[in-house]
């Protein structure tokens, strides 16, 4: 059985902008805000989330390779990666636990280049279109398919 | 202050088939498992679930079309409608509510046909893979867009 | 010499949604009063108007077929189905008149899926962007045709 | 060992339409004729021909989702439909016995959106350009798909 | 208010040819013939047609651009450029009335190169495969449009 | 009327390797047993086989065009060249017979390349997917057309 | 029988600059050249050419327009033309006579958009890559065909 | 060394309604104020702006034509033409000098049918999206070029 | 200076078939005729034809092989190769002399995928659509390369 | 009003090669001195730049995050960037002032791929095919929209 | 374990013409030179190369049918073949053995019809851009596959 | 003549997984094994291999802007950035020695977006589908040209 109690929550490119700057045009939640918004989540699952922002490829790669055998699953916003880094697919589809493609926004209601998503071929499934809530419903649906497991 | 506290909950064509037959190898739970999912979910939110489940497009599209000020959102698995049923989009254009899109399985990984959603264009937002834990999911989803207005 | 003196008006999927909403927003002309409008024409060419709104595209089929020999000419207004039903589209095939494809608004200057019409390749002319006025211009096209035999 | 000795055909939109009008065009055979046509070819194989025309989908879903366990196979016309509803093909995917797919002309000689089948994928066989013949034809593929069982 | 009531029209390449030559095969009727049609239909709500035929692209961007501010609608038939001339586009674009596209033909029943408009995008309303009648109807089309006004 | 009494029966490249080598995997009926179950419908329609299998392109286009004037009707099985060979396409069209298309499994089951034929466009009607059984129902269907005549 | 003994030769946008700069580049025969080999070429058939070269689209319309009942064939060198005007290709369809498609270079060795031609549907056959002599060959082929009637 | 001190500037179709019309929307700047401020900045380099605007393309073309050994530059702002005309394109291939693509506004943030430019291939270089500046960068642009050579 | 004196003219597949078969329909002229045309106008640029049709592509790689030092030009006719055989191209990229593609008819008026040319990019120049007389033609225009050598 | 006096200039992947190898080939001149050219203009209109090269993705990011608020502009040469990097279109989208894209060569006339910019979508203008004085250029230009403010 | 000591090398169309023409092009190495470098490879590993070089599509597919349990693995250069015969692509994908994809030049670098294999989904691995060389590597390649086995 | 002995070897993200984890699954064979395998035939040909792996792009663009006159060769094998890094084509165009691009297994039989390599217009010639064995060979290969130098 898996005793893995922790999630790697990873927030991509320029997520890290969220709420810092022009807080009456985006809101006033930080990236920040939303991890521990999915923090709660997780310790009301008795899970504990382990978050990480980047702008880096090269680094959200190597938090995602870290994971294998250490976190129980990833949530992801990959942020425009999502839409072109094939080397976070291939890192993704090492790791060993579920994984959940997450946006703030539908991509899928904006420009076309975002309807194309490399995370979505290695996730288990993914949320969309909830802003700050679909940090906390990504976390509930890890811990129903961790309870699954 | 919006009054609606029922959810229509859509189940599209062939979702009737869910554990009906070869529950050893989709599982026993029906798409009525799966509403009542919903409908518990909905209870912990003081909402209530109306819930449909039709193999005919004018059907659901009626049924949308009768939730225009009655229903406070719609949450729809169109099945196969989901790829091509443009009537159905038209339908849930005019609704005066959040609309989530679901999917039991996670379309992006199934064949090329099921990457387009017809659905999407007109969603607040999208879940799927998640199984039958997408129904508490969305439901969860809808609530919290309830209590933000 | 034909003497048929009927012109069968068929309004599709969502239509009937027409005036009955939000008339602040699309104007208070239901698709009735369309009707009625296609109606008011037709009588000043001695001609009669039958009409039937449909959400169910095996609906519109059969009507479409029950008008060869019957009826002398078909205005379709198919909503969304003009976009996908090759159903409907071989059922037009059959018919022996006349056929104009209506449209409300100018589906040429909306989203990219509008831009195809399965019925227009069975057509013999077609009307769009005049809103209801639409309707009346149609009835006269028709009625020219009919006079042109 | 399968006992199940009813095979469901299945005419799609339109198909109603063969021989009642312009039968110095279409020939005399109504969808009927063909009906009997399989039925004899079917009696020689010491089987029984159960016959639906629909022009609705949903109805066409419904009797393929009630073949489960029933009938020992199913041949397929489905006129337009073939061309774009993954409705009829989910519902199909999910039958347990062979299904031929049979049309009376060759679609890959007509217009090009007639040239993509959603019904091939989960077809065993396909059938076309025989004209009444391919309804015999039909059952005798299935004949001998049952046979080899 | 304004108190504009000419309408322009305006005929493209190869329009001329229209009745001069080969009148067993296209008619009898010439463009001037339309052009009169057209002018009827006018008198009778009040309006009066300005008609202009050229083969010379530049010519009717120029004469586009004269109608800004000068005459209350355009409609144009505007044979091959309706395909490819984007800078015809551009003039109809600054003009500031209704406009309508007209064909003769159903360019959509013709070579796929005619099933493309750089007209529509900026046409209020379009009026094809009516003949001559188009003409008519397309002027009545305007009259509404400008009562509407 | 015509008294030809032969159908040329082609087998193309790779087909002389069915049954020989692994028949645990494909099967112990060799491309020789296919033209005999051929033969054998052949005879009890009065019809005999002409059978002719050939990896080389140039030697298939030479046997069908020999066929003119001299057998009733061609069943072929084009192997690979079903995809790419226009020669044959061309060959097949001089042909003053009905032409049968054969494959022995499903090819729009299988890869993309595989989804287009040459031959389609210039045959009357196409078989695929019933294994061995495919060759006794081109046979049959030839036999049903040729009576027809 | 046809009496018609001219040939209408055609050469469009840019044709004009041959010869007249860089001599030592491009050669030091002009388009008037080119127009005197196919003028010799046309005596020794008892055929006359008549030459035009035009920089404007509408007026090379307005020469193929008056051509019709006064020359006895059409050489046309369309130029950059040949790819995008629509114009002249449906003022060349109304031509009652042969035409021919002539360019001094091979347009498929060049630019991808030089692949393309609008003329091609309509021209009875085409000559290409062989510079100055492409005028004397299209005219032997003119005669050909006019011998031939 | 080459001599030559005149810049060929070229506005093209619709760009003489700049500034002529609705003032209070595209601003009070005509063509020829454009003009003015690049034969300002050509002033300040010793060199001169020679204007033309035309909606006519084979005016354009001859003017191009006629810039060969003339001008020691070209600065052009084709409009509409850029998107289509393949014969501008072939003009400007055979100048001898540097030319500049201008834009006011940016293509490539307008409809997709701008960002295909066939200008580009020839141009030594492109300015767009900074309004009245770009005539003046344009020229600073060609005075740079010509400084080195 | 090349002293070579023969043309290779080569006759792709099914052109073996040309004038044998429903003279009434395709002409009488065969495709010895052809050459025989060829050879007559060869001769009397001193020049000789030696003529290969063949149905086997590597039989005409092999023929196009020998002609490098042997023959001063190649005329090919590759008939349906023309549009896929790479293998031909290649052979004929390595030949030291003209080539000439040419097409009885003219291949930009038939079906799409006769539209391509594997031949066009190592071709000199193309003679299509003048029937038999394209022979002649394409001798011509060889005999004015050679001249020009 | 906007008090901001320096314009961020950024230099994307491989731009640091410049000048440093091969100078007989690429010319002397380094990033470094574009750089200069760049502060030079700046000086002459009272701004400063701020100049940083980088070959990593997530430092370039960064960069135009923290210009917010800080720089009154930015001129970005994003390099081999341009093309995919939709995290810097990104990062570029929430700049709070111009933004000009600049190129050394003139993209449009080499690879294909490299027609596609990630950044136009957000830039205020472009400037490309000016090699060193396209950096002098873009301040000019960036001056320029500064005054208008 | 595997006796078989042979390895097939096969060569396609046209590569019997290297070196045996313009050596001072190609270099002087026949395709016979490749295959004895291949050859003194393969001896190195007690291996034995059987080679032959065909223009002929068939006998190439024959060639690889009569591989089966013969020879330990294949080599080949399938010359302009690679490209479109899948012919060919079906006769490997039945052979028992290691299958190498060797080219002489790098195909990703020439025309884009060159950038598609048809051997590539059924080879072990693939070589190409090595020169002859590349024999000697394929050799080292199928020893090192053929030891692990 | 060049004196350089040293070969850069990179390897792209997620290389570095290789044999770490799973090693039931994937071998044992670590990338350092892999590198080692390199180092130990570089050693036989008296060449050194330095090797690096890495996951940031920028890392990897700046090791090859490093290997210019210091490396006499590169064997790049670049993950999943060889669908995507433009901007490590670019740096790779820079080198100035031979290119090997290498992968483990074979692209071409995997997922459609990795059959497609940026690095392949700059590879002098590629390595793939060998496992371990292919960095042996890359050597080799390097070795050769290098002798050939």
């Amino acid at each position: 059985m898996d005793e893995r109690r922790t999630v790697l929550l990873l927030n991509g490119p320029n997520l890290n902008m969220l709420g810092v700057r022009e807080p009456e045009v985006y809101g006033t939640a930080t990236v920040e805000d939303h991890a521990e918004t999915a923090a709660k989540a997780a310790a009301a699952h008795g899970l504990e989330v382990v978050h990480h922002q980047s702008n880096h490829e090269g680094e959200l790669i190597e938090l995602i390779q870290g994971a294998r055998g250490v976190h129980a699953a990833i949530v992801i916003n990959a942020g425009a990666f999502t839409h072109y880094s094939w080397a976070i697919h291939d890192a993704l589809a090492m790791f060993d636990g579920p994984i959940v493609e997450l946006h703030i926004s539908n991509p899928q209601r904006r420009e076309p280049w975002r309807h194309t998503s490399v995370v979505a071929p290695v996730a288990t499934g993914s949320i969309s279109g909830f802003g700050s809530a679909g940090y906390r419903l990504a976390i509930d649906a890890v811990a129903g398919i961790l309870k699954g497991r």
